[in-house]
Parts: structure tokens; C-alpha cells; sequence
């Protein structure tokens, strides 16, 4: 398959170099990263083993790649605007646009440039950095969850699948991409919000018993607002629990969001935060400790 | 009047000093300034004009001084426990106690101890800070209003509020210091609270449209709250707005604490926070933003 990266950051590096290790026709667009990738290719440092791609086809605008098969985005979604420039020149009469970014309203921009029936979302379970130009570290995780936009056609789902999984990584599909997207957020929330405001690792919200009950609310207000979205099935509140357990076993762990803010880095709010609360507030739920964060995390960034 | 200052911190030696100064015979009960302002005396430092008194009676211990007429109690509300050996050795049988101390609990506390019939209590609005050892320095403001904590005897108020006004100190009298208090709060929960948090001064919160509109959701909060406890007359939702204006005016002003987490002191998050909270809750109203905020400012400051 013959596939473009755009965004060829911490993501976007990764996934690119396991499809193209497993066979793939693989096209990164770089920025940061031509220089090293061009001339020394791509070196990754995984939980999973490290490995080097000596020759790696590096691009620095999108129509020296012309129309791939598939565009898997793995942008920052602040770049979002961007769309048109950098995933328009991808796009042929069959492509298809899989987006693995942040939060919610990725899809959306991309369909309505694009058209809904060409869209795949992912929801990427993925802990890695970039390192010096033409190297990533994978530091945990890395499972995708795929789904239609549209559910136009589960086969293509499938097929998507079969080939993340031949290139070692753990997928599968939903038929209910909107609630794999809530569900993520219901971690990615409090979290990335909390452990950026307060320059905190997860084990420390974890420890105290008033922070942590901050959290499960914060939780359960995301539980509401998607379930108020027309899900297959709600997210129950024992969901919360379960993923402040599961929390509890990731130790010091910095969530991106926190990272991007020790790096100086612009953060993702909008589609983390912005877009959830919009869609929260039109089916009439109110989540006030999201959007207070949500306020703090923009005020304490200015 | 024989006076003494306990908790003496840039509130307790400024209005000492004030007090002195106009000829009351005032005792220092004092720890970081003792050998300065014993050897040297007080300097004050005053957008109204500097003064010094040469010579002020300070003291380590309190029953040093013995009881005394009236106690001015200035000290961080988070050293109440400290009531029974630092007040103490100065209440005789007609000793007045008066609390000048921030948010709420303090006369509750007092009252256990020593008789509700003895205390009143005193919201300040004074800017204020120390300097070195012997030197206070007093930027802005200064007003006291005073009320009676079980309404015993309005003529003594008068004759507090007769002594303050002849020391220069703009002072009056309520019926109603339940209401004073909880005005106090509708002001100092959420800029205390956010410019400590974020480490920004009043203006800065000010300019932005989505943060302005979260200090006035907290501020409705604590109207709410505040409304719920059988106040004289309710504080209407206009003084929200009345106070947002009012600190349009105020500038790059950091308030104490903002200072003292970046001088990394304790904040009083007890008194200031945790005291509405749990009377709000007593009452029923939901306050999740004040709530949330003493989470995250108990968390910032582990």
C-alpha cells in the first residue's frame, strides 16, 4: 500500500517506520526531521526492540508525493488548519484519510474538505518522544483502535487492520468510533489537563485522596457528555474507576500534554478540550470542571 | 487601651504601630522581628506617609505581657492551634478578643476557647507587607469593619471603632459581620485562589474574556453559598460584577496569597477555602469551582 504520513512527529515517525519495516510504500512529509531522515534514514528506540530504517523516502512538501492510497494524520491538531496544504496534494479518487490525532473534530474537518465517505478514524494508545532528528523512542503502549466515520464499508476496516497488525501493532476495529473517541477522553481530560496545569506526574494526582476524587469527577463529567452523544452503548461510571486503576499502575508517567508544556510547546486544547465541551453544552450538560481546566490550562499557557 | 498585638506579621504591625502611634499603650508579641524592632523599633513604610516609633515594647512570650484590654489577632489562620498558648496568658475576665484574621472559623475557634462574648470580629482590607526585620510596608487600602460575633453590646464596637478612627484608620461598624465576611470572600476566593494558582496578578486574569468569566462564576458560587446562611439582607448577583470592576482598577496587584506561594510560604487554604466550602455545603450548594480550586492549589503547593 502506498501510504503518506503527514505530521511525522512522535506518531506519526513511529507508525510510519513499523509499516514500512513490515513491506509498506511509505512517504513521510518532514520538517524537523528531512535533513537526518534523508541522509541516515530512521532509528527507533522501542520497548518492543529498536530498530534503524537505513533508507527512508523523506519529502518536504506533499506534492512531491502525489496521491497515495492512504494518509495516515498524525498532526497537532492546532495545525489543523493546515489541512487543505498539506493532506490536499495526498488525495486521489480512492484515497483514504486516516487520522490518529487528538480529541475530537479531526474527522470532521477532514470530510468536509474531503468527503466523509473517505475517512477512518483511529484512536491511538500511544506513549513515545522524538528524539534528535530521525529518532523516536517508544516508551509504551501503542495500540489503534479503527473506525468508519460514515460506516461506509467495514472491509476496508478490516483490511486496515490486517495490515497495522502484520506490522506488529496491536488494532482492531469498532464499530462505534464515537464512543472509542469519549472513552479515550475520559483519561485524556483529566490528565493531560491536570498533569500540565500542575506540572505533575500521574502518580502524584493518583496519591492524594482530594486530587484523585477530582479527577474521577472530572471523569464523570465526560461520561455524561458522551453519553448524551447517541453512543451504541453508554459508558457506564465504573469505567472511571477502572481507568483511575489502571492508572494507578503507570508510576511517573507525563502524559503528552505535560510534556508539551514543560517543552514550551503549543497545546492541543481545542480538540481536547474546546470540542468536547461544544459538544457537551449543545446536547445541554453541563461539565464546569472541564471547562474550568480547560480556562486554566489557556490562561496559564498566555 | 492596654493592647496586644498577637501574630504580629505586616497586619499586626501596621495597625500596632498605627495604634501606638496615636498614643495607645500597645505590646508586640514577636518572633522574626523581635531583636529588631527591640533594639531598633518600627519603621512603617505608607502611601499614607512613613513613620517611625523608636521605641515599641516587644515580647517573646505572652505571659510576658499579661491580660490585657483588647487582643488584635493578626496571626495566618493555619497557626489557630496555636490559640490556647499564644492568647491565652492575656485574656482577663473583661479582655476583648478581636480577629482581624482572613476568611471564615476564626471567632468560632476564639469563642470555643475563650467565650463567644468576647469576640469581635474585624474584616481588613489592607495591602500590606513586611519588609526587613523592624520594617512594614503598607501599599494600599486599610479599612476595617467591625461586628460583634454574638451581638452582645453594640457600644463597644463603637468605642473600637472611635479608637481605630483617632489612630487614622478607616473603620466602621456592621450589624451584620456574618455578610461582611462572606463579602470579603466573594472577592478573595477567586483572585487568592487564581493568581496564586497561576502565578498571575488581577490583570492578567482580567484581560481575558474566558478567565474574567470564570472569576465571576466563582464569585456566584460563593454569593450562593454566602446567601444560604441566613445573611441580614442577600448579596445580590450585581456585587459580582461590582467587584470585577473594581479590581479593573487595581492593576498588576498580587494579592497575599500569590505572595506567599512564591515566597513559599503555607497558604491559608483552610480558612479561606475549606471554612465556605464546608458551610456552603452544610446549606446544600454545590460549589464545584471553589471546591476545585482549593484542590488544585492544595495539590500546587505539595
Amino acid at each position: 500500500m502506498r501510504i503518506a504520513i503527514v505530521g511525522a512527529g512522535a506518531l506519526g515517525l513511529y507508525y510510519g517506520a513499523l509499516l514500512q519495516r513490515s513491506g509498506e510504500d511509505v512517504h513521510f512529509l518532514l520538517r524537523r526531521d528531512y535533513d537526518a531522515v534523508t541522509s541516515h534514514g530512521l532509528r527507533v528506540f522501542s520497548i518492543n526492540g529498536d530498530f534503524t530504517l537505513p533508507h527512508v523516502r523523506g519529502y518536504r512538501a506533499p506534492d512531491e508525493i502525489g496521491p497515495v492510497d492512504l494518509v495516515l494524520v498524525g498532526l497537532k491538531t492546532f495545525a489543523n488548519d493546515r489541512f487543505p496544504e498539506l493532506v490536499g496534494p495526498l488525495v486521489g479518487e480512492s484515497t483514504l484519510i486516516l487520522t490518529l490525532q487528538n480529541g475530537l473534530g479531526n474527522e470532521e474537518a477532514l470530510a468536509e474538505l474531503f468527503g466523509g465517505e473517505r475517512i477512518i478514524g483511529g484512536v491511538a494508545f500511544l506513549c513515545s518522544n522524538r528524539g534528535e532528528p530521525g529518532e523516536v523512542h517508544h516508551l509504551g503502549a501503542g495500540r489503534i483502535v479503527l473506525g468508519e466515520y460514515q460506516r461506509c464499508d467495514r472491509g476496508r476496516i478490516e483490511r486496515l487492520v490486517a495490515m497495522f497488525s502484520k506490522a506488529w501493532v496491536d488494532c482492531r476495529a469498532t464499530d462505534d468510533l464515537k464512543r472509542s473517541r469519549w472513552e479515550k477522553l475520559v483519561w485524556n481530560i483529566p490528565f493531560n489537563g491536570l498533569c500540565a496545569l500542575l506540572q505533575q506526574p500521574v502518580n502524584m494526582l493518583l496519591a492524594q485522596g482530594a486530587c484523585r476524587g477530582l479527577v474521577r469527577e472530572i471523569m464523570l463529567e465526560v461520561i455524561a457528555a458522551a453519553n448524551a452523544q447517541g453512543l451504541d452503548r453508554p459508558i457506564d461510571e465504573g469505567y472511571a474507576d477502572s481507568m483511575l486503576e489502571f492508572s494507578d499502575n503507570m508510576g511517573e508517567y507525563r502524559p503528552s500534554m505535560q510534556i508539551d508544556r514543560e517543552e514550551r510547546r503549543q497545546l492541543e486544547i481545542a480538540s481536547i478540550f474546546g470540542a468536547p465541551l461544544a459538544y457537551g453544552r449543545r446536547q445541554g450538560i453541563e461539565m464546569p470542571r472541564v471547562e474550568m481546566l480547560a480556562i486554566l490550562l489557556e490562561q496559564a499557557t498566555r
